[in-house]
């Protein structure tokens, strides 16, 4: 197989391998490889249909390409003195139909605009595939969260007890947010869905190329308007790059919560065996390891972020060669939550809730004491700051009863909490937690009736979500299907 | 001023100096004071409203709460004993109107709703700040370019000299950047444009608040839906952070290219003396320092992004203190953005452009070589691969005249271009640089006519996204208005 | 007071408020103000020394410096109309002893190693003041961990109970960990002490400074030897955040430890009221807000050494504006580990720690798991994953008494327990968490011996890094007076 | 061969492939796999040295090692089934020596330790590499310098013309920065240099391991002081990388030049075309691909870096499998720094600098001004700073011509030039660019002499970091002989 096309032109000499190695992008070509064959016959189609290459060149062009599809590209494609995968195909290419076809393609392309497109299409594939597996991990979460609407638990802030929830209440925050990491992949994926095809090195061409016509065949919503931006632009990686980041950081913080309730001390969840690993020393353990490097991918998601910022930042207008190396983060990131999502999914669907260890601690720690001053507020008259310091300073002194509290409120406010009428039976109705999630019933609380509405809502966003990437990805298939058949009915 | 309500139930003792300016967030703190009140007359009207609060305590608070609206905040409420100013303004009400009054407005409200309502409100106002700042820039933009359609200049690729096109078309695939950040702000919106107040401290509360009606006084589009997720979550600042610095990443690129520019080497801007600096010892300077200092601050935004990210990180649920910590990111990061943006826009639209220099550059370089192939090509048949190494073999040998290229045609294909039919005048006429820019008129090409299709479309989106940003600043404006308006009322 | 001096003779126009803001430094300069006017004596004594400069104006400005040295800088030289401190306060000299007079001090000197200058001195007093607090800091570990020798308590990985160890040998890993962040910074503080001064714009300059003369008046070891490099190179300011940066990072962990210690699940630790906050609306909350504001600064500092890198990432020589948007992330991330040690200083000097609920826990979750399989294979002569799998069977069949081992020995590995000689009482003894630390005495274990060896090898690195910032801080105070003395003998 | 040897006592069931692979470090591990066996045979003669494993076990495990050391790992040891290399080795030295043997290395060992033992040796091997290849990258420098110290060219601040040096003093400036980073590397080594082995989990172990023999088996300097240190920091994972993205920033700039000088608009600098790359579609493109890509990897080194202090911020003692998700991020940073020095070494040592565009730009851009306003200073008595002004003004003006310089000095100080006796010639002379550099010849500066002693200062920095790195590396390699000739031994 011939050497490098490109080079031999305006470049003399040989290169090392340890330069070539340097140079060539090949582990990350291996993403788009696939759809890169699918550009090329886009192209060609469009080549031919407007008559910028004649019928024989283009059929047996057509062919070439139609058999690399069908029986994959060879490995010398991916050898690394082409430094890329467009280069190493082309000289296979040329190799296998000769110059005088094979040397036609790159008719108004560059690869430039190839590789910018090859990374939109199969971003597009990613994301979908993202909002997919997030549909299925909300799918785990409000089936989750149904079943447990009444199963009342501590809620923490700053990690201590702090007021009585429902399990149900504590999944569907979770939920909330990755609703709103799906909303941000759909937004972010209109913005990858247009075709830089046509834009060469980044000024077209002059060849009379039909931009509508590759990108409908391609799948794509439509050409990218102005053909520098269209090679020179990386904001569309920072930002599927910043959904991810955001994404896994809500994963982080609920696989944060995995481990702590998995603990001995919290004892809240018994995650499944194939979520944990042993000890290779301490035959006792079962540790969450699944969930701990789950958290662990949200800094390497981070870095992926700020690596891809970090390069693109000063960059001149066009292509330089800086972006080649932003890609690998792109792909790297994507896939940290690819990988992540449908695991994390299986571990909350497979996980065991200790239902009465969550209720044994859901009053402990004097998580109710907020509702005792309510009620001290609402039905004898205190106002809330007075009530919220007898009730504080009955605490430091380590109980609720009444006589701790007629104590305090005689330390703290100089008042009779008994000369009110409060009694005993009214503090401890005030104290059940059950009680306290039951009037928690506004907009947005644990109340069974409330978290129904918002399971009811979430339920219907997921519907539309699901039904958004199930139509996407069918049409994205169609659109590539019917590519193939045209490129078969050129050669047929 | 009395001290600190919040502590003296629960805890003891004194602190100093030094720990209570370590959890202060004071400084972040006047971002929100303002909104701070307007929280605080719709959590009292909301409390009136549903009768929560009697007659006479609203109206004495809400007196107290419109002074300070129309007087101002005192100074006192920022002493950083008080931690944050929801607290030092508490101290501050009690102070005045009595604990029997001024204890009563935290009411079913915790300072992590409240904190969480204040910087969302403050942030939407941000957001519609810079969309405002962005739909400016791309005006100066669209502007800028509608009056060079026809400034020829060179386009690069790895700062290399590599085709010719127009300022135009250059200045317009900044702009197709910027309309994109604008989209991302405006999505963004949306997410922050919930309200949390009523969440309480995560479990919401058991007294009856209208989370609709309060949400609707402070013009938010709905309350949040679930009340753990309402104070815990913080996705939507990193969210915001990370459309910042993909803006920022951006300006970066149009700044580097104005540093580049306006060397003596380049030439080809002239920035107004307002946007540069001369040197303290070298007095011929004349130095874009706006353009560097902005092209810094996409790092710094960068940086507080990745600081976001990290504090999150990992954090169980609801509420920690953490979360006090990333604020000031977002606000140092909106700032970055919101300064720099109608600089960029004042620096290019004042500045002069050479355009005898950038025409002067257009053919040089060998820019426009491509374009001879693309003659060897389209008028002499050769397929490209070959035309290109033909013409990449001249170069080589510095010079495209005919004697050169037959050379070359020799050498490197073993072909006689002479023989093809090549003659000096057609190659003269495919290396004038207007030329090849005028070929390039399919979609997203530099020629004047794929130009004005760019202009139109991107006007037209402009327009909406100027639309966007004064309808929902309206809105917002008389949303609270009407919401003093009612405070007013009750007091009345 | 006169306009900026600097800009009157080259450029013309007047500049708006917002773009003389965003060209200032006025709020990081106040870090450097004072050293500012230090660096003008040493340059002045320089200048008068090598007959640069007359006596006359030398005495005039010497007298105008030792008037701002000793009674500040005013504020007027602090308006942002002057860029920065440097500007300003040289139009403040001009204003005071007329611009032939005050015209003079600039000679040889730039504001880029001005500032370089400055940035270096204050930078290693923050360096000394960051070693002085982690000795603190560290000085209180070895004595709370001295007096915990025998506190034995359960280690954990994966936050699973694992094995007994004590809380000394527990915490003489954290201060392993700061005297390692010590020892950065010592090195760190090598590279930051070369004086810039005399480096002019970047090609130092014709007049005859005495860089070395300077550089000890200043207080440095040396002057930096490439006077291009001295202006350019920040890769101290990445250098110095790194070191914050993985600082807070074991800060952060340490804080999580504490944070999970204090909640009602744990139990360790009751910290020390003042580093507590309370709920505003949950009257029983005593929340660790120290140790969560403090990790969550680690986040902070990641983010400023984010920032530094991206800032200066690409820059080319020597002198960029872009470098002043890098030093108030040193500032910030330097000032955020500063007040964070002695805070986590103080808060583990005064945290309880409850000793009994570490010893009731030293033994749960089957931690002693590892001894016993050590036992089945030191006494009874099993392999150890033989011993390993019928242990790890037991635990997983939940209990490690006699019989269930036996029946775990056969069901896992086909032998008897029994047979071998194993009795109950052989187990108990294996399982008790005082023998498993006790038994743990090699290099680097918890044993009381181990850990003595600890204790007083890190003393005497402690000693030394004491001694180190004694030292250095004396000889730099010394060095600074003299400056003093010296220029006020020149105006004598 | 077998399956886990470490879940099957403890857990039960199977696991998903994509569960295998989320879990499995096995790409990471083939960087450690060849140094863990030599973990391997040190622990192994250990326990035979200490009694705790019999002869005949200790020979026949001792034999499988080094037949796995001198054929190589079988490829099943990688299986991702496995986790990680740790566990993949010793199911395969189970299956090949029987359990009863096999099952015996592990004693007093856990893969906490052994990973950290693993990881320190191969970064300890990387960091020599590195040093190494930044001694033959400033042994170029140094050496084009020498070349160079009369080739006078401009220096620029902000891009701009500033003042004239020599292409010497602008590459020692780099140089300056590298000797730097090699220091940081050679401090960060020193840390690195402890051995973890016998720290086991955590706690180290009852078995009566030499630690201190095993370190120096291994080639450490000594052990670990604390076992639980040992195994949970990985502070020197960020150290390292920090010091990685120090110096690929400084890499960065450097190209940032190369890639500057390399454009038709500077002609500074050509560099040798296999440091090159032409264009798919503009045949006269000679791109600097190399440096592009070399200056992104500054961006990918600090994401690394980001990735890691994210990862580890907030995790509490002592091993959490989120640390083996830092180490990938270990090896691609240290990797990209390993692959470009060498290649920037190269690039540089090839490049062909035009110093005839050089000296034709030296003098452009009025960057001579300030010696011309020194001269006004030094030998007509003027103020500085009504020097810089004249000579500003002039500028603007357009010119530094007497005539000018004299309209300039009435206009901008109300006084005469030419009545102060300066003339054409004078002005002439100052103008000189050679001029400007000869008398910059104080410490640090351009001219020769000055250039001369640092050229000599430098080299014997860089004699000694050579030293190092030689005798280091001769010291490890002997060791691990030592390590091999006693396994050897053992078996014999």
């Amino acid at each position: 197989m011939r050497t490098d096309q490109i080079r031999q032109g305006r470049l003399s000499g040989e290169r090392s391998g340890d330069l070539e190695h340097f140079l060539a992008s090949m582990d990350a070509d291996r993403w788009i490889a696939e759809v890169d064959l699918l550009v090329d016959m886009a192209h060609l189609l469009g080549l031919s249909r407007q008559g910028i290459i004649e019928e024989a060149p283009a059929r047996a062009l057509m062919a070439a390409l139609l058999d690399l599809h069908d029986h994959g590209l060879p490995k010398e494609a991916f050898d690394e003195r082409f430094e890329d995968i467009h280069a190493g195909k082309e000289a296979y290419l040329i190799d296998r139909v000769g110059e005088d076809v094979g040397g036609r393609l790159h008719m108004g392309r560059s690869r430039n605009d190839e590789v910018a497109t090859c990374v939109r299409m199969r971003l597009k594939e990613e994301i979908i595939a993202l909002v997919r597996s997030l549909v299925d991990l909300r799918q785990t979460l409000l089936s989750v969260a149904a079943a447990h609407t009444k199963t009342v638990m501590p809620g923490f802030t700053h990690l201590q007890h702090a007021q009585p929830t429902t399990l149900a209440h504590y999944l569907l925050a979770y939920e909330q947010a990755f609703s709103r990491d799906t909303a941000r992949l759909r937004e972010a994926y209109a913005r990858v869905d247009v075709s830089p095809l046509g834009s060469a090195a980044f000024a077209s061409t002059g060849f009379p190329l039909d931009r509508n016509y590759t990108a409908a065949l391609l799948g794509f919503s439509r050409p990218a308007q102005n053909s520098m931006d269209a090679v020179a632009a990386r904001d569309f990686v920072i930002e599927v790059l910043a959904a991810a980041a955001a994404c896994m950081t809500t994963v982080s913080r609920l696989c944060e919560e995995l481990v702590l309730w998995s603990t001995a001390f919290v004892g809240f969840v018994q995650l499944d065996d194939a979520y944990c690993s042993s000890s290779s020393i301490m035959p006792q353990k079962k540790n969450p390891d699944v969930a701990e490097i789950m958290r662990a991918k949200a800094g390497s998601v981070a870095g992926e972020l700020a690596a891809a910022v970090t390069i693109v930042k000063g960059l001149p207008m066009s292509y330089n060669r800086d972006l080649q190396e932003a890609t690998p983060h792109l792909w790297r990131g994507v896939e940290a939550v690819r990988q992540s999502i449908p695991l994390l999914s299986g571990m909350i669907g497979s996980a065991a809730f200790n239902t009465g260890r969550m209720a044994a601690e859901a009053g402990r720690g004097f998580s109710t004491a907020t509702e005792l001053a309510d009620v001290l507020v609402r039905d004898y008259g205190l106002p809330f700051r007075t009530a919220h310091r007898i009730v504080g300073r009955a605490v430091r002194h380590g109980s609720l009863d009444l006589a701790t509290l007629e104590g305090a409120a005689r330390e703290a406010a100089g008042l009779s909490v008994v000369g009110l009428g409060v009694t005993q039976e009214r503090i401890d109705a005030a104290l059940d937690p059950r009680h306290a999630v039951a009037v928690r019933s506004i907009v947005g609380g644990p109340a069974p009736a409330a978290v129904a509405v918002q399971l009811s809502e979430q339920n219907e966003l997921l519907r539309r979500d699901a039904t958004w990437a199930e139509e996407t990805d069918a049409a994205l298939n169609q659109a590539l299907e019917h590519l193939i058949l045209e490129s078969r009915r050129l050669v047929a």
